[in-house]
């Protein structure tokens, strides 16, 4: 099987670029996971995964992600994204929910939010714990928001 | 490398929730695949892979799967999807297809059981068994169906 | 951790089939990967990767692939995919780029170099030198074109 990841940092990013993939590309490269090979995942957190405030990950790693991500080309237009994390009881996995919009920050936090809650909610589980990020952007050319959960190992 | 999976398994599940991903969470848990970290892969049934009915996967493990998947806004609407998998000579591959699409459970199965025929038709492959999976659900505010084929190991 | 790949190749690949998903599976025939599990990344070429005229890749190996794909059902229209990898200083890390779109051959292959120069250009290091592959196709019924960086690993 593949290794189940146990460690966790957040991350967010918003760029412009001259085309929607560059973009994104620089929105990846502000949220600090440019130069990564990034595994898009749906969306557990692994039970005993650690938090950490930074991860240090060889570059083209390839790189288990969950994330909310949003380009728009339409100059002046408002785009967000978060990412939320629910923690539980100890030693039981969380969940993770990614948002993207087009509304602020702050609307974008308290959307994911509730949805971690739904989650729980839903698997019958107690939240202790719940972790967001989120990011805004107003659109100019081309621009790209990215707000992420990155997976990692114990070595990285 | 990546060790190639060797076992699978067919699921599906629908589900309402407070925002389309809720919902498509909630289509997760039904499926019984609710608490795995899912990595999405195109889609072809290792050689030698057999079929398990169900396989014990422990939570938050990167899961290859290969799926189909639909979610909606539009109460009313009968949203399904299909899973079929192609099981052609012994040792070697099969072949994987998804289906999704605003019909009933039976025309999903019969669509990707099509689909599922011209991939070994495109390959010249002899088809010797298909495995096919559907599931529908009639949308009440957000819905979402998932079918998976999910691939795993043998300490799974 | 997951392993990182150290060999890529480039392919590329158009078909046509009986309905969207069996035209991007004859385009991945095509291109050579049909019968492999691609799992899509997010897209850096890893430092000290070689390129390789061909890999050899066992059927249904879970395959870091990075590509820019298009299936269309509108027939005569014509559609397109390149990819273009950066290289840069040697045991730097490289940039990958896709795209797709309406356009011919040629024209994908110069957007792509262009994006893969800004991928450069932000990330401030020196581009040595880039490949290229795209491809076009008209559609007939449903149409799809692939194409991707494939990455892989010394045993492979």
């Amino acid at each position: 099987m593949l290794a189940t990841p146990c460690k966790f940092t957040l991350v967010a990013g918003r760029g412009e670029g001259g085309t929607p993939l560059n973009a994104l590309d620089a929105a990846l490269i502000e949220a600090g996971i440019g130069n990564l090979n990034l595994l898009r995942v749906s969306s557990i957190l692994p039970p005993s995964a650690k938090f950490g405030k930074s991860l240090e990950i060889p570059p083209g790693s390839l790189t288990p992600t969950a994330y909310g991500i949003l380009t728009s080309s339409q100059p002046g237009q408002v785009i967000a994204a978060a990412i939320g994390v629910g923690i539980g009881n100890p030693d039981s996995y969380g969940v993770i929910m990614e948002f993207e919009g087009c509304c602020t920050k702050e609307e974008a936090e308290a959307n994911v939010r509730k949805m971690v809650e739904e989650g729980f909610e839903k698997r019958g589980l107690v939240l202790r714990e719940v972790h967001v990020l989120g990011v805004d952007h107003r659109v100019n050319v081309f621009g790209s928001v990215i707000a992420a959960a990155v997976l990692w190992y114990r070595s990285g």
